[in-house]
């Protein structure tokens, strides 16, 4: 199996899984400057998988490691929707053009391939109404959205026009251990829990009541799995969320609880993060469920507390 | 005013509009091989106009052509669906990273010229019903399509984002002067017709009987005019369609009609062409006939007799 991006936070969290089941596991990764991956994601699994240091954009390398692999999980990218718009030619450089040539090794060394793409909910922008379904049509407010549609176009053309089984999940706001928590920009729910843990401050834009729909990892790694394995997950898009919303207040209350400590201050919205904001974000996962066959999601506390509990065994700046 | 894939077919036309109406006109045009453009496009006006031999992708040039610029009609692309997963990774250069290009150069030296994106019907796809309207979920078939939403995502997240006016023509089935006829490549319309006035045989996959909204280059010239300088075209996409629609079976026999020659032989579907065809297209123009004040556009017999007479002063070839 192949995981690309597979020294990120999901990617080695599959990878975890993968070689716990006995799979014979390779990860692909750049490390792009401030993408979150970490060879240290991998500590305890390290002489079990192998590592390619390499670029989704390189064709040659992506027709050598794509040979022979059963599965592939498709991960690689650049991380945050803010970078998007500062540096618009290297987002698309990566999930565009990146994401097809992966596709296109696959369309010639190894059509037999199945294919999960890590998309994201911010496909939808801001949507009229709740819960969202696979079925609305998206509105990204940012070129990170748009090219995380353009490159679900791609799976969905590959499985259409040449057989090739690929399945999309839109991600909502997964958290959990082996999220990088250096800073904000990875994923809002660890960070609030890295600030709380510390006894600091955790900033809130306005009253913090925008809800979002969050994900525990191993709940997320079970969705890759069985979209990889589910033969009707083919061509197919999910949301793979919980199912759970809860406020940004609310998270971060949740967070300063399982840390026993932090506080929240609530300052101004800049106008550059309010153009960026999507509002409540509430998720409809029953194609998910149904198909994929997912089963009840953790909690955010007992999510939490897990993460904390890893926090507590490795460096904060891992 | 500045016409990126100012020497092709409708890009061209625009120019000889423009110089008509007194307009300062600047072209650019890289000449892509197979692509359709030719200097030859601006014969009458050749010394009227500035013919910027460059490509679109040229960040530095775009800069610098984009400055002071009232309006600029963004033609510029890969025009062949078919190439399109020939060659995967040019059409993903031209038609996403040549728009980025475009409009960060509006972004960075002039945010208050106004854009006219030329997108395709081709985005639909397939559509479950019709007529299709604008607010259709796009479905495309073929990297083109995907590429061509993908432009037109880039062109509303700048205006939403930044202002600028960016507006959208998904464009039809164009035809009339200037289309090149050299192969069947470029336009349906203008190849029966040159088949038919050569005496030739039209070759028609099946019966025949899908249809098509076909629009005259005139109108379709008046569409891109009218979303230039309506204000409330501002980051709206419009379908540019007749609303008149003829059975491909139906153009060929028009065709051969204004010919007065030509004859019709059905055959065979190929599989692969098969794969990519979109059935019956039938198109809603409401949006842009209330919003742009398009007039009645010309009929299928009237377009096709004034294309007749074009390429009996013209060589086939040109």
């Amino acid at each position: 199996m192949l995981i690309t991006g597979g020294l990120g936070f999901i990617g080695s969290s599959i990878a975890h899984r993968l070689v716990a089941l006995g799979a014979q596991v390779s990860l692909l990764d750049v490390l792009l400057a401030n993408n979150g991956g970490t060879p240290l994601n991998i500590r305890g699994i390290e002489d079990k998988v192998g590592v390619f240091y390499g670029d989704i954009r390189d064709r040659d390398l992506l027709r050598r490691l794509v040979a022979g692999q059963d599965f592939i999980f498709n991960l690689a990218g650049q991380v945050n929707y803010r970078e998007s718009l500062a540096n618009p030619f290297l987002d698309l450089d990566i999930s565009c053009a990146g994401h097809l040539s992966l596709l296109e090794a696959c369309r010639s060394v190894n059509s037999g391939a199945r294919v999960v793409f890590a998309s994201s909910r911010l496909v939808y922008g801001r949507q009229p109404s709740a819960p969202v379904s696979e079925t609305a049509s998206p509105d990204p407010l940012t070129l990170y959205g748009i090219h995380k549609l353009t490159a679900e176009r791609y799976h969905q053309l590959y499985w259409r026009s040449f057989g090739i089984h690929t399945a999309v999940l839109r991600i909502t706001n997964p958290y959990g251990p082996r999220q990088n928590v250096q800073n904000g920009r990875y994923g809002i729910v660890n960070w609030f829990l890295r600030l709380a843990m510390e006894g600091g401050v955790i900033r809130i834009y306005g009253d913090g009541g925008q809800k979002r729909d969050v994900i525990f990892i191993d709940d997320l790694v079970d969705a890759f799995l069985a979209a990889a394995t589910t033969p009707a997950a083919a061509g197919q898009i999910f949301n793979a969320g919980s199912g759970q919303t809860a406020a940004l207040r609310e998270i971060a209350a949740a967070a300063i609880a399982t840390a026993g400590k932090g506080r929240i201050e609530h300052v101004e919205w800049p106008a550059a993060e309010q153009q960026m904001e999507t509002g409540d974000f509430i998720v409809d996962i029953t194609k998910a469920r149904r198909l994929l066959r997912l089963g009840p999601a953790t909690t955010l506390a007992e999510g939490l507390r897990k993460t904390r509990c890893f926090y507590e065994d490795h460096a904060m700046g891992h």
